[in-house]
């Protein structure tokens, strides 16, 4: 038996349509259509590609798309008055600075700096607040992301038993709170866990979100369990050549778990497609209407 | 065999000794004593036993202490003037609203008012975001008082299993944030939980924050786990008498725990010492120096 393999990309397509068509909608409510600014500091060159990559698909959205550029040397100041002027702009629902800022910058009091109600990345301490409350807000991309995959393949996840392995700010922690806020029994596991196998075999939903490739092995998962692989770790094969491989062992969970995203090809593409949907929710929310139905 | 009772009545004396001693060092070096201000809105015969009891252990401590009292009719925005004026004021280092606030005013609006600096009651967004975020900032107290009793306890919890049941805001949800950030493996159960006994059962740290009359049977906890029990439940025990109880069965669960909170006398009397520890805090980082050793 093998299991169903979640189709982030086919998803995250679907998603952007959905976005794309409730534009309009928004545009005859508000006047005006949704807006999304990204700032970059520095030429980081995988930056630069993740920049490109929001804006191209934010005007496919129909969304009005900026993107401001600061040399390498930008003073904290400078970066802060970028945000700044963002935050007043009545056209720009959304920033995004796009992370990591060069060494010499101080990140948190630039985050800080952000408008809670257009902090589309979800990083502000006020949405991380909102989250954990249950109060409406802007969830980080990728644990968003997570949860529309799962409620897609399970419905509603009320009851289940569901492992998080990982506890970072921007995604461990995040999706524990989502699955907590949407009933299930969550677990936050960490590199300071004991007996992880044990606790993957209890789980009926596995988000492995820890940067460590393959941790999770085929055996240890429950028959028929949903795995969600965050992770993607480039691993040398020999030959001077390089795979994508996630954070579960993939080749061996296929045949155990009951449905599972593939790496690459699962949650990545969901990542864009949830920004969008933080842009167009804020959106809604500045301009006082209902939120969308994305 | 039978358990160590964790005495939180001696323990909350020996924290408000410690503070007492702690307030003179940081008059010193601000040359002010630490200000806790608690807004009662209406005559509510219960909230009125405990904003008495605050101020007097304010003044105990040797801090500036300022009640300030509202009708019951007071206007959502007299309310929130009194909150600005407050944090406003150079002497207040701590801001509690007493709640629940009567009936005809919105709480959240109160609450978000309270510059996060001054939150001693921790119930702030930017609070929970800071603290899911393991950034400083001020905890709320019930699970402070926890944390502080299982670390006299069990001095590092890194590593443990810990159940926590109960996902309030105000209690469950914290306490699971702060023992994630202690490293231990935390499971969140609540009231959609299966299984909920071999939950316990594994755990070595259970929290018990649900508020159901011994919930918790002492034969589902495991041999030599430390039982944290927050729940204040009164029962009718007949012949018109009543017993306060907590969420666990405490004469069985006494006889396999390693350690347990009794009720009352456990959790309780932690509350209040640790709002003056966070009213320290907080005058400590308000004046620029260091966190104070309490």
């Amino acid at each position: 038996m093998s299991a169903r393999i979640i189709d982030g990309k086919a998803f995250a397509e679907g998603l952007r349509a959905r976005i794309a068509a409730a534009v309009p909608e928004f545009a005859a409510a508000a006047g005006r259509v949704p807006g999304l600014a990204v700032v970059l500091v520095g030429d980081d060159a995988a930056s630069q590609i993740y920049v490109r990559n929001k804006g191209k698909q934010t005007i496919e959205a129909g969304m009005h798309s900026v993107e401001i550029r600061l040399p390498a040397n930008a003073t904290q100041a400078e970066v802060e008055a970028v945000v700044a002027s963002l935050n007043v702009d009545p056209a720009i629902d959304g920033i995004l600075v796009q992370l990591p800022l060069p060494k010499h910058l101080n990140e948190a009091p630039v985050i800080n700096a952000i408008d809670p109600d257009k902090d589309v990345d979800g990083l502000h301490p006020v949405s991380a607040g909102r989250l954990v409350a249950g109060l409406p807000g802007l969830v980080p991309c990728t644990p968003m992301g997570c949860m529309l995959l799962l409620r897609d393949v399970l419905g509603d996840v009320g009851g289940a038993e569901a492992l998080v392995i990982g506890r970072s700010r921007l995604v461990g922690k995040p999706i524990a709170a989502l699955l907590t806020n949407a009933n299930a029994t969550v677990t936050l596991a960490h590199s300071r866990t004991h007996e992880l196998s044990a606790h993957v075999h209890r789980a009926d939903i596995v988000v492995a979100a820890v940067g460590v490739p393959e941790l999770v092995r085929g055996a240890w998962i429950k028959h028929g369990a949903t795995v969600i692989d965050v992770g993607m770790n480039r691993i040398d094969v020999g030959g001077g050549k390089t795979r994508l491989v996630g954070d579960v062992a993939f080749a061996e969970a296929v045949t155990i778990a009951g449905a599972i995203t593939p790496v690459p090809g699962g949650v990545g593409p969901m990542t864009i497609a949830c920004l969008l949907r933080n842009t167009l929710v804020a959106a809604h929310a500045r301009a006082g209407l209902a939120p969308p139905p994305v």
